[in-house]
């Protein structure tokens, strides 16, 4: 061994060792494990989440944006809120888009002579058919490429686009990603060679007979032709029909329509701040829902996360230095107006340190995705008080669709990650109703938000 | 500053910094990277581990030990073992308890002369009643001093042991836990006082009509009496008749009795080491449920996890090092004797190196419960294999009852964690049903395991 000055020796190992004690230490007061203990055993205790939740789903349900149940659920958020103690509860106006499914729905496909019934939804946005229907030969595609390549063969056919959300992905929402273009920019696309309609497998890796619904675009340049989601059963069964025979037409009816826009409205309310009342931290979720099911998952969980985040923190009269704001945004789903009318709304007196969305189902947590790896690595310190909740997992990712127009404006912003296997069995569609919630999960959701929320609420970011 | 030799405080930095680094650096080849993630996609996107849970619920079913099923169940595993290419495939013997339910099962409470019928149903190993049933007064006890107070009151009355599940505890197994007391001992200390016969509140968190059966004990110096669970809606509904009337009487009605024992088995299959067959890892879950439901969650899940788990591993033609076995236990519901035969057998040319049990459910992963900390210390460094299947907490924890024989022998145990929430909403119910399963939550558990066991194979212990 080299010979050595031991006193210097204890030195330099004390200027390497102390850092590393000092970062294993925590880094944050000690009475914020036991808020977090609290929080949890309150809201696991109570259980007041599901029943928030099952009252919307429930008494409000299905809650498309310009429909009676959306100004519904604006009545409700707003009663919610005031019956919760909340403060300075109000909505801000937004103007939505108003389409309706209409009553005529239905589609078959002829294969030798014999009719078989097509488990189908029109997607949202889209026109719909003449009264009788379109009849017309299917073309089935899975790739732009193919689509492309086909060219003008597709004129006055419905083409249907059959690439299946990749199951082999662990995360679903990367397969939802990958697929749903399909979805987006199918009737754009189908239409610039001359087809008559789109059908578009189910964005679900669940072989069921339940269509999924959702948001479709045209372009104003652009023949805007009819478009339907059909369940994964039915789509591999066309697929099958296709694949022993050509010529297989299907008769596909939608009485979808837009109406003119309407006007309806964020609901917001808040816990003003103890000590720095004009820092804003925003934890929210969207209140309209797409037209089937109940909208339990997508998004009755982040608004009833929300609602209860904010609950917990009050019941237990925690008082935060800063403001923690609830805002509950209309028209995610088909037009993200909501999102827009509230980061373009000038609040001169405040300072708004983050977003939090919850849009990822009423699962277990896991964590929270930070748009930014700055305030990623200021926040990663809290990580242990979220560990308890399995919520513990800091990382780069996603925040949420509403905030966006926020996060564009240059403030941080988060999402909140839940186990998000289940999902897309659930998303869009008639199974996302409240027997697909497990009330502990969803409670549980809530805690790493009201956890999350009062610490930023007390340290700042 | 300190005056320092520059030489001397670069080399102590070193020394320092090295092994810091060192710690941080991968602690396994990089080819191990590349199988998990061929495991993770393999197994996702053929989602064989679902097949094999919905053949063995639907087609086998419930399959209490001494059971035409259980009988069935070892069939059937043993089959499938072959079928997917397991070799050494057998059965070793096991003698097990056959108690059966029989047919008549009910009871009601009769409240101010109006019948009310409650949902319930003998806990395992329960005598019957009379033909006739059993009428008698009911006393509700929370705890065992409350019990023990009421003393000679007890005598010729119905015990009603309401003491919930801890709701607000996050993990719901330490909640089971603290409250299966009552369940196991309730008949023993209830006779001690001349009760006639017991109800216990279901295990389960959840509020609803469905009862939860589970093993139940008697003491050879004590008087046998009926053991009952009642659905959580009825505890809740029984527990507010006392609060409103003292004299309130139960007539129970059950058909169980105990049946000689009946030979079955544990089935056994394997994929012998390629370098070192005689170092052996078993993973394994129980092939017997509850006579409720399907065990589709317990111990189904296990089953084809354990199944799965091997057969990913000759699907991607690995050949670890050492011997992977799978066992399947018979009987762990109610004696735990296929557990005992594994462990006493004598295998003198074998090293059993570890053993994991798969009995939380067919839900995501979360990580191993290892139950010695020199095992934990040694695998941690895995863990980052795990991680994008969230199975990355390696921690001191249980592992399994089947293999708790083995662990008293001295081998180290793990037990797969998976998110528990739903757990016992399901468990040893009419509730433990295929439906409850999610295809993938269900996958993600074998690949974990699938991981791990490579890992172990390939590196020992």
């Amino acid at each position: 061994m080299l010979k050595m000055n031991r006193h210097l020796f204890f030195i330099t190992i004390s200027i390497c060792i102390v850092p590393i004690l000092m970062s294993a230490q925590q880094a944050y007061p000690a009475s914020y494990d036991s808020v977090s203990q609290k929080i949890v055993a309150t809201a696991l205790g109570e259980n007041k989440a599901y029943d928030m939740l099952y009252d919307l789903c429930t008494n409000v349900g299905a809650r498309i944006t310009g429909s009676p149940q959306a100004a519904k659920a604006v009545v409700w958020a707003t009663d919610k809120m005031k019956e919760l103690g909340f403060q300075n509860v109000h909505t801000e106006p937004v103007m939505v888009p108003h389409w309706i499914r209409g009553h005529e729905e239905g589609s078959f496909v002829v294969n030798k002579s014999k009719k078989t019934k097509l488990h189908l939804c029109a997607l949202g946005g889209s026109v719909g058919t003449p009264k009788k229907g379109i009849n017309a030969e299917v073309v089935q595609v899975k790739s732009w490429d193919e689509l492309k390549a086909l060219g003008e063969q597709l004129k006055g056919k419905i083409v249907f686009f059959n690439r299946p959300m990749d199951r082999s992905l662990v995360n679903p929402g990367t397969a939802y990603g990958l697929a749903v273009d399909q979805r987006g920019r199918g009737a754009i696309e189908a239409a610039k060679y001359g087809a008559v309609a789109v059908l578009v497998r189910s964005m679900s890796t669940r072989i069921d007979d339940v269509p999924h619904t959702g948001q479709m675009r045209y372009d104003s340049a652009i023949t805007k032709i009819p478009a339907a989601a059909i369940s994964t059963n039915d789509a591999n069964t066309l697929s099958n029909f296709l694949a022993k025979k050509k010529d297989i037409r299907v008769t596909l009816k939608l009485g979808c329509k837009m109406l003119p826009d309407v006007e309806s409205a964020n609901v917001i309310g808040e816990l003003v701040g103890s000590e720095l009342p004009e820092e804003v931290l925003v934890v929210g979720g969207h209140l309209d829902s797409w037209d089937k099911g109940q909208g339990a998952h997508d998004d009755g969980a982040g608004v009833v996360h929300s609602l209860e985040m904010l609950r917990l923190i009050k019941e237990l009269n925690l008082h935060p230095k800063r403001t923690i704001r609830v805002v509950l945004f209309m028209n995610e789903e088909n037009g993200l107006n909501g999102g827009m009318a509230y980061a373009s709304q000038q609040r001169p007196h405040e300072k708004l340190l983050a977003a939090i969305e919850t849009d990822n189902g009423g699962f277990s947590p896991r964590g929270f995705g930070v748009t930014d790896s700055v305030t990623q690595m200021k926040l990663v310190r809290f990580a242990p008080l979220l560990r308890f909740v399995g919520a513990d997992r800091i990382v780069r990712g996603h925040s949420g669709a509403d905030i966006s127009p926020i996060e564009k404006q240059g403030v941080p912003t988060l999402g909140l990650q839940v186990d998000m296997q289940r999902y897309f069995d659930y998303h869009h569609s008639d199974s996302d109703v409240i027997q697909t919630v497990n009330e502990r999960e969803l409670e549980l959701g809530a805690t790493a938000l009201a956890i999350l929320a009062y610490v930023i609420a007390q340290e700042g970011i």
